[in-house]
Order: C-alpha cells, then sequence, then structure tokens
C-alpha cells in the first residue's frame, strides 16, 4: 500500500495502568486518523513519571510523522506533562500571555476565579502552538510534531477535531469484512493464498469464540475500493454460508 | 511506596491501531496485575510487523520484571508474534511435540482435524514453558520473562488466570477515592499540600464534564490502609458536600 503519513500516541495516566479507568481515548483517535488518512502506528501508555514521558515523547517524536499525547495538562499536582514535553525539546516554559488571556476571560464570565494552580493550565513552551479547547477552555498545545491534548475525553475529542484539520493526511484507508463462522484453523490456508495474491491490501484474521463457536471476522483494508471488492467476493465463493 | 514487582504489556494487533477494535485486554491486565500486588508500568501497542514486535519485546524485557503480550498467535498467515518473540531472544522455533499432543488430542476430540495451519499453534521457541489454555487448548508460553497469550479476550483471561498464580507478586495495591464536585482549579492548592504531607501514598486527581458541571474523582493509592483513611478523612474536611 502507498505510504500514508505514519502517527503515535501517548497515553499519560496512572489511572489507565492501575485499571482504575478504561482508555478511550485510543480507540477515539484511531478511528479519527484512519478517517483522515493518517496510519497509527503505535500507542504507549505510561505512568505520571517526568523521565518516562520526557523518553517516550523523544523516541515517538523521532520515529513518527505526528505525535498525539492525551492527559496530564490539568491544574493538579500530578499534571506533568506541558513540563515533560517542554524538556523533551530541551525548550523553556513559562505562563505565556495569549494563554493566560484565553483563561482570565473564560473564568471573569463564568464568575470564578483565576489562581495560581490555575495559572498552570497557562504554562506552554517557548514556540508551540495553541489547540483550541472550545468545552473549558484551557488549550493544548503543539510543539514540533507533538500534539498535546487533554486526557478527559470530551475535551480530547474537541481537541483531536481542533488539531486534525490543519494536518496532511493521506488516502483514506478502506476496508471491508466478511464474518465467517468457521475456526481459523480451517480459514488459514485459503487466507494465506488470497494475502498472497492481494500483497497490495492487507488482510487481517480477528477471531472470536460466541456461545462456544469459533469463527473469524476477516478484514481487508486498502486504498483501492475495486481491489477490496473483488478480494471479498473470492473470499466469500471459498467459504460460502 | 515500597517497590512492587514491574511489568509491562505490549499489544499486538492492527485492528486496535485501526480503530476497528476497543481494546480490552489491557484493561483486564491492569486489574489483574493490581490486585496481584505487580506495578503495569508501560503498554505498547504496536501493528502485526516483525521488526516492531522484536524491539518492543527486547526494550519490554529488558527495562521490566514481566512482559505480558496479547494477539498474533493463531493459525493465520497475520499470526507472527511467536516467531517473533523467538527472534526477539535469538531462540530457534519450531511445532513442539508437547504442543502438538495437546492440539492433536483436542481436535480428535471434537471430530476436527489438525492440518498445517493448526499445527503453526504448536511452534514455540526451544526452552519455553506452556500457558495454559482451557479454552481453546491451543497453548501461550513463557520465555524468559515474557509471557506470550492470545488476544482473543475470552483466552486472554483466561491465560492470565493460569500465569499470575506462578509469579511473585507485592503488597496488592489498596485505593480509596473520593468525588468533589468542583473544578480541578479550585482542589489543586489543598490537594497539592496533601500530596506533599502523604508522600508515602500516591494521590492522582481525574477531572471529568458531566452535564456541564466540572469534578474530580481524587484517588489515593498506597499499600497501607490506616494512612489512605487518614489523607481520604482530611480531603473530606477540606471540602465538605
Amino acid at each position: 500500500m502507498p505510504e500514508n503519513p505514519s502517527a503515535a500516541m501517548l497515553v499519560i495516566g496512572d489511572e489507565i495502568l492501575s485499571g482504575r479507568t478504561r482508555d478511550s481515548n485510543m480507540h477515539h483517535l484511531a478511528g479519527a486518523l484512519t478517517r483522515a488518512g493518517i496510519d497509527l502506528r503505535e500507542v504507549r501508555v505510561v505512568s505520571d513519571d517526568h523521565a518516562a514521558i520526557v523518553a517516550a515523547v523523544r523516541a515517538l517524536s523521532a520515529a513518527y510523522d505526528n505525535v498525539f499525547t492525551s492527559g496530564g495538562i490539568g491544574p493538579t499536582h500530578d499534571d506533568i506533562t506541558a513540563e515533560a514535553v517542554a524538556a523533551a525539546f530541551d525548550t523553556p516554559i513559562s505562563v505565556r500571555d495569549d494563554a493566560r488571556a484565553l483563561l482570565e476571560a473564560h473564568y471573569k464570565r463564568s464568575g470564578g476565579q483565576i489562581n495560581e494552580a490555575r495559572l498552570r493550565m497557562a504554562r506552554i513552551p517557548d514556540g508551540a502552538g495553541l489547540i483550541d479547547n472550545p468545552v473549558s477552555i484551557a488549550p493544548g498545545f503543539t510543539i514540533e510534531n507533538v500534539h498535546v491534548m487533554a486526557g478527559v475525553p470530551a475535551v480530547f475529542e474537541a481537541m483531536v477535531a481542533s488539531v486534525l484539520p490543519t494536518l496532511t493526511g493521506g488516502a483514506p484507508l478502506l476496508s471491508q469484512s466478511l464474518r465467517i463462522e468457521r475456526g481459523e484453523g480451517e480459514i488459514a490456508g485459503p487466507l494465506s493464498d488470497l494475502a498472497e495474491k492481494y500483497s497490495d491490501l492487507s488482510i487481517g484474521s480477528y477471531p472470536y469464540v460466541k456461545d462456544g463457536v469459533f469463527g473469524a471476522n476477516i478484514v481487508i483494508r486498502g486504498h483501492d475500493g475495486a481491489r477490496i471488492d473483488a478480494a471479498i467476493i473470492e473470499l466469500n465463493e471459498a467459504f460460502p454460508t
């Protein structure tokens, strides 16, 4: 398949690793990137640990075209993502006037008070661009190829919607799937032949067990809809229901 | 907090990265490890790509006490995990008699046929121990500190149950949480003081937006239940409902 721009995601949060919270941002971003023609190639989840975040940001930023982070940019003591991302790029970070103005206007409208904790959310690395947050105003930011976003799903999703139109995508990945109610062991031989014949497509087999019956969903992905159609027809003929 | 044994997870699967499937194995493993007193420190998700799997297995195996992988050990052409894990340890891999015997007995009982594709599931690296799979028989395996398990959630969960009792755990991580219906910006100051006072505990703030109202779940974790109780009481006093 032709190469689309690549991406990685970095999820920052002890609550995911302890099993307390089930992450939903990864699934959301994965779908949004696929529709935009950007290939999500790797996801990492790390804890609220400065060194771990710095190392992951450096590794992913060097390896992929785009990096999206989720979590750790709020006002509390465990929100250390902005500092760590700045450190990853050896860039100074401080309260920036444009971000502070956004917050001040917001709290003025809502009758709240800006305070030291809330000002933490205006700490932005030098040279970073702000990411619009229509939900709760405190902005995310983009530095180099890294997009730093909030962990709260409603805010994360709003920030993804702000960032994606600014990125160059490729051809959207098309897919069709066929459910075959046979064990993968019976499907594997013919499927391997099909994968060889249609080497321009990606053919995946995702097994399941339902009510004690084994089956598999075969998913065929690629950028050429007609080729996918042809492969699905052949697969259907090989395994008539 | 005293150091528990550490762990990482490696999820292998294009279907997660494309957004087609929402992973559930990470959340299951995270909870099971927390109860067992093993700290899950990092998760990586990579695609069905030999080089990516080899690199991730090597990096995680070197950095953590235990590594758990999920996905890619079935009979189809895209099941390449076993080969990649063997390559990560420079170990030969072939159809092993003990694994083959399990599969032969299973297909004999169920009236199925063993074939070339199914025999792929008996490919086990030299020296690896088998992981029992009561759901669909084809075993996982443990090589060095890496536990290689299936991606189908019912099978993954059964294999986790087979492996965990064989590992040395630490003290289970205890936690209590308090829901505070105020924006994090109001909570952050007192919370930071509390985190400093109870530096033996881990105090996390997980914000939410519900019906337009901002709040946060404060989660206090540690190994000493009495200390957690004391911290929760202080927190409650600082933010009476």
